[in-house]
């Protein structure tokens, strides 16, 4: 695999791994690199002027995963700085698509797939996503 | 120190070390005692017939960590079947102080004093704890 | 889709729902379902006579999550009592794939295929799978 | 109480709170405090030229937390900006105390003492802090 092209618009967010982060293994426990990937989601959208807590009291809605597919290529350790990268790869109605990537250097550790979907912060039901959300999101 | 004197009453539950609580260290990652000791607290009160979603709902309220004092003894390892205690030591209007220890065996490995208050659950200032449970709790 | 059928031999694990586990969405934090489906493989583990922290000290291996495929199907709140199941889908020289599964009374929760390798714990290379071991977990 | 005096050397670093931080009442799960308070001892002794991974490989030493004070003032919520101080407060052969606080603006949020002490990697028994490692911490 390759490095991401830096000509692509990927997003980007620097990730320092620390103590809480690592297991007994002596590397970074799997299930947090879904923390990793969540931080960079968040990055990414506040980039885009979109800050969750704001946009549930003005909504009533909230983003939820519903789907998560990753892939744990190598081990990552304390004190290593990791480049978490977000890709829109589709947007519907209700849901969309990202591809994710933690990289240390020029070394891919983990990807993934992750569907987002927007749903009722009280009832957690599907709502369509605001236009004019989705079309910050393109 | 000495092991709980099974004499006492002192409330129990048991907690497996797993690996999500282990860090590079190769020991628990010693926050998590934090969420043992919670786990132990959350129990503690089911068995008095305290169910904290239900009792937010039916109130309006919640209970809330306001201090905690906590040292950590010896390590604890993957695989570890630890008991934790809870022992209420005073309760006031709008607080209560808990007493909580980690052992396996009869190794004491951490220990703590946890204050807890009771607050709103929308503006999450002080309330006084409902006389009906402060019967319950002594 | 079903209830797991009782007359089928998946392991089955119960998981309280403690704040720990939850986000401000007031459900489980969907990560948090990893730590859970972990919790019940390594209770399949010892089921079946498997400590992984022994296994360890005796093989210098450990196993390690290599891929996870989970879809989140329904929130879990404060004080649920999960079912989470294991059942074993294929297991081959060094790596092992399980279906696992999040259960409240009848209604499936999340579900995940998880890939699981056997490695070395120094290197994290992968190593043939202990026929012994292959034996127990079949 | 006062916000940190700029002519005061603490050092500070920034820290986002995201999902995975908060739980069901809303807020910061309180033990996520102890988190925080660790990722900036981290920066900071990296600010002082100590990166741990290395000073493990290099000593066989680690340092490990033995004991927290930790008094939680104030609620912060999902997408809160915090500035999380590290003051050395007191140093000895074998351990140091710091008194940590969480600060949103000029808000107190948690506040802590935290003791580390310096173990052996492997049996974890205390070990005298090597003079050049104290020197560079005064």
């Amino acid at each position: 695999m390759q490095p991401p092209d830096p000509s692509r618009p990927a997003f980007r967010h620097a990730v320092r791994v620390y103590w809480e982060d690592t297991d007994a293994g002596g590397i970074v426990f799997y299930a947090n690199y879904l923390k990793f990937f969540e931080r960079a989601r968040t990055e990414w959208l506040r980039a885009i002027g979109i800050e969750q807590h704001a946009l549930r009291e003005a909504t009533g809605a909230i983003f939820i995963v519903g789907e998560t597919a990753v892939r744990f290529l190598r081990p990552s350790r304390l004190d290593d700085l990791l480049d978490v990268t977000v890709e829109l790869r589709a947007a519907g109605r209700a849901s969309m698509t990202l591809v994710q990537q933690a990289w240390r250097g020029n070394e891919l550790l983990a990807e993934g797939d992750i569907r987002i979907g927007w749903v009722d912060a009280q009832t957690l039901r599907p709502r369509r996503i605001p236009p004019t959300l989705l079309e910050r999101l393109a």
